[in-house]
């Protein structure tokens, strides 16, 4: 069931320790199948990244029924399938606690637009969601609320002192914003550990996203992938 | 003798510098059979992690009277085996000088609980030993001290100046707490360098640690694994 | 056509993830033939390194037109391009995000000289030159201006708020530009955080340079590769 | 000729890179035959490190004559033969440009013992040699007079704005001196940028030294390897 998705969704699990992204079993993707979008592939919760094959992930349902699988899911499963069920445009989410990305999560802060990188990707600033309870639907809450707030442009979300969800219209979309997020984090964190990185004005990075969400990669237009 | 046991300390210890936690040879795994309480399996001294296989594992008694083997076997054997003798339930050592650790160590400090991260895996902050003079049993003696003190909620201890020093019912829960002690000071370093990252509360940080420990993972309960 | 081009081309193109240089599908590599210098070869825009084949890269002429290739070209193809129509003498431009180099690009300082690896390769500070804007000929005119005002001494510009620029005489001459780049900002970032590195002075830097390109590698003289 | 100490040079020099303490072609190993002190195997200049194979090795006399061999010599093998002329004991110099120690040498710093994995290793600072102009015999001259000054207990010297030289009685001696030289820097600049180290005092520095020495790895006795 579903073996074009449990494939795309283990690859893009492995991908995460590969990208530097997570440590040990922390993080996970998920997708949501484009012909059923009640159906959602799910990493199992406690897995080793380098021990996944597609038999293992599991296909659950919007209200987090186990629609077939043995093991259990993530633990980030009914955040993911909160955003999944307010948005239905979102076709996959990514949780991770990439480092740097998780630095700025750590001091509650959204990161500026400093670099041409950032403004192109995303063209606003990577918001930072407040403080949300763990275990419930709080955090899938405040994801819907803080996307839904800057209009879905910048696919990800710092949660503070929690990490970071990425999502796209389709799994590589998500795993783009997940790795695009941490390395801007990376950069600027650079940066302002040596100075004041120069910040972008809001009209200039609007102007980079618009430049490059029609004419980059091998497909026309369309900036949240 | 042991042979499942030592294929498992080898694999740990290989592990190490993948995930790393070491440079060079410093840093070893130990493992006590959960048969016979009074074997350890412990890894050589000064042997590269590249060339280490099960059969250079050397099978020691709770007195580090050699059991089985030709080589020399680490220098880190005797705290290990303090540990072992003085706390049954631990069954995994880690020794590392894993960076972002050491480097809260050789300051003396605790790594107080800033990520949900941490306090999903430990709801405490990972506590920092005192100097101890290595060459005696004076390390062991500090572990075993904190990890009382803390009731091995945390299953790790910073020492003051020298490194980690990571505990677990099994194995891999030992390398499993090694490797989540040195991502967390790795996200928490980061965001001290840039500001001041935000505490998670205490009673938060405990609420953490029994939400995690009630649902992580393919098997029910128990936070020290 | 131009296989053997195509060839090192994308063995530079995969190169980057290996040296560390980009983040996803960011980064680019392009050569100019030697025989017929109105040739370029580029990369397609948004692939994965890992996915490149010799046969996706484009041919293009020096105006841009695709001349063999079924692939959209990357979007630095028309800086690159301004570039090699403007320095004859450049035969391969080479664009990252590499994040220590772009640290300094964000406060939108050049690096001084402060080790002799730097004096050596280099003999100047690596120049910035000013915020140019993205999708036009700007960024073009302002990297052809800096290393015009350099002699081309240092084949690698920051661009403020945006990344490095590496040329050479060859695509192996800009690759090592490129790491070199980011090596020297690395070791003088990791200098800045923990104190005041002490300047090479000018002349020293210059001397540095005469020497080693007169008497390192394989083959006699030349600064420029 | 000499084919065991090609094989072995050949080797180090490729680990090189592995252990992260080279960059491009910077860096390189050499090492001198136990049999005949006269000939050292040393690295060709500007070949990558994955490239190199023990038959592209060169072999040279102390006056650095090429005895066999039809590529040029590493740059820094007049640096490396004035080392080896007058410290019999040494036979292996490794020059690296590794980042971390590098960044403790363009601030002209000794780094202190904050570490045990320093007391162990070195027991004393590793010092930082006065500025050197890289050509002549000056850099040999300034690493022997400091490595006489600290009767060679420590065996790897940071060299002011350039980088580290470490030296060993067999190859692996001074590859391991090399790589733990980088693995305390890193831990110690980690612990500067976050707080103020908690110095080992130089009595206790000693003692681990001591220790270190008499209990650890495969054979008895001896700091310098």
């Amino acid at each position: 069931m579903l073996d074009d998705l449990r494939k795309e969704v283990c690859w893009a699990n492995r991908r995460l320790p590969e990208l530097d992204l997570v440590a040990w079993t922390s993080g996970n993707v998920c997708g949501r199948d484009p012909r059923e979008p009640s159906l959602v592939v799910v990493k199992p919760s406690g897995v080793l990244f380098g021990d996944l094959r597609p038999e293992d992930m599991l296909v659950v349902d919007l209200d987090g029924r186990i629609v077939e699988g043995t093991l259990k899911p993530s633990v980030d499963t009914a955040t993911a399938l909160y955003v999944l069920r307010e948005m239905p445009e979102i076709r996959s989410v990514i949780h991770t606690h990439s480092r740097y990305a998780t630095a700025f999560a750590a001091l509650g802060q959204a990161i500026q637009v400093y670099l041409t990188e950032h403004g192109d990707a995303f063209g606003i600033p990577i918001p930072c969601g407040r403080y949300a309870k763990i275990g419930g639907i709080e955090v899938g809450q405040e994801v819907v609320r803080v996307l839904r707030e800057i209009k879905l442009q910048c696919p990800a979300v710092l949660m503070q002192n929690h990490g970071v969800f990425a999502v796209g219209a389709n799994v590589r979309g998500a795993l783009k914003a997940a790795a695009v997020v941490e390395d801007i984090a990376r950069t600027v964190h650079l940066a302002m550990t040596v100075g004041k990185p120069i910040p972008i004005p809001p009209e200039e990075a609007a102007r980079l996203y618009t430049v490059y969400h029609t004419k980059y990669g091998q497909k026309p237009g369309g900036g949240f992938e």
